[in-house]
């Protein structure tokens, strides 16, 4: 097995045919972003996913009336922590200790060190970071909505402070950084689903250090 | 199919056996981070590969000395693009225009947008774009290795200037993000391999609106 023909097969579509994606698949694809690793294990970032469709009717504007958003059945947006706090620190490593049946201080060297690291760096510094660990899991949702053979619209044009007013996120401490629309390709009404997929020349994209 | 069994399978392998991994396993690696979606089909980033042992020995001490960067037998780096050019975009959609037997200038109107966009904004918002699009091809070349069951540790606890300037990377337009050496668990000497994987209680990490 390898992900080379799922990767092949998926592509940014551009409409979707309204078909629902089943709740399995949907769970699946969530819970491989679930287990996506992240900086010290902090997964500093949450999934939201829409399936109202007055609520998705309301976002279609924010992310300049992309037909996706409207015609998938689940919107996910992946939306990264704004800072990193050490209450929310305390409580990943708590948790991690605890679910190993270690001691609570077990990680306390560590966790110190990453405080003064982490703590003493300014919220867009963090912000950056937590983004970077919210698009890990989104590329492995990418990955796992392609192997489950569903469609998926990875997407950044969209307002993201409109959208995290719309949603309360700013209230949660969150910055929506990614819209992934999950449904199924309408090959008839896509423009872009019978061109070629273009990619940079390996030989370009790839350096080889021997 | 589905990811999840290979990502359960997965963790951050803190040691590693020296065991190499099988060039045709790496190739598919690189190929699926190839194949990652990015903004705008830019692909923003490259990928290094470091196999020289006298070179990872050197790199070793930028990287705090984490053994995987000396046992693993392919060491990647993913280097995000230190910002976007006219030259760069106009080359992307010319290939992309070219490759499916499209006039140049098809693309023109939606190229003049993007380049609005992009070339107003600073080197330090470009960058930090560009690495977010590294890291969607970062999570899915993770997944790919752990479909292969290759091991994989992603690392971002490195010195990126120093290794940039001593890979020349920082004369190529290029900053290092992350690392990810792969290569074999050794679980003898791994103190990670046996403790439970954790992570955030689903129901914190979903917010579904129905």
């Amino acid at each position: 097995m390898s992900l080379i023909d799922a990767l092949n097969w998926r592509y940014a579509v551009k409409k979707m045919n309204g078909q629902p994606v089943e709740q399995e698949k949907v769970d699946k694809i969530i819970a491989a972003a679930h287990l996506a690793p992240t900086s010290s294990g902090l997964q500093p970032f949450k999934i939201i996913v829409v399936t109202n469709q007055e609520l998705k009717e309301k976002i279609a504007p924010i992310a300049f009336n992309q037909s996706q958003v409207i015609d998938s059945s689940h919107l996910l947006i992946f939306a990264a922590n704004e800072n990193y706090t050490e209450e929310g620190i305390d409580e990943v490593f708590d948790r991690m200790n605890t679910e190993r049946g270690l001691p609570l201080d077990t990680t306390d060297a560590y966790k110190t060190q990453l405080k003064g690291m982490l703590l003493n760096r300014t919220a867009e510094e963090n912000f950056n970071h937590a983004a970077r660990q919210a698009y890990i899991a989104f590329g492995i949702a990418i990955a796992e909505a392609a192997v489950l053979k569903v469609d998926a619209t990875p997407m950044e044009g969209f307002n993201g402070p409109a959208l995290d007013e719309l949603l309360g996120l700013d209230k949660k401490g969150l910055k929506s950084v990614t819209l992934l629309p999950l449904g199924y390709r309408d090959e008839a009404g896509d423009w872009l689903v019978n061109l070629k997929k273009v990619r940079t020349p390996k030989q370009e994209f790839l350096i080889e250090l021997k």
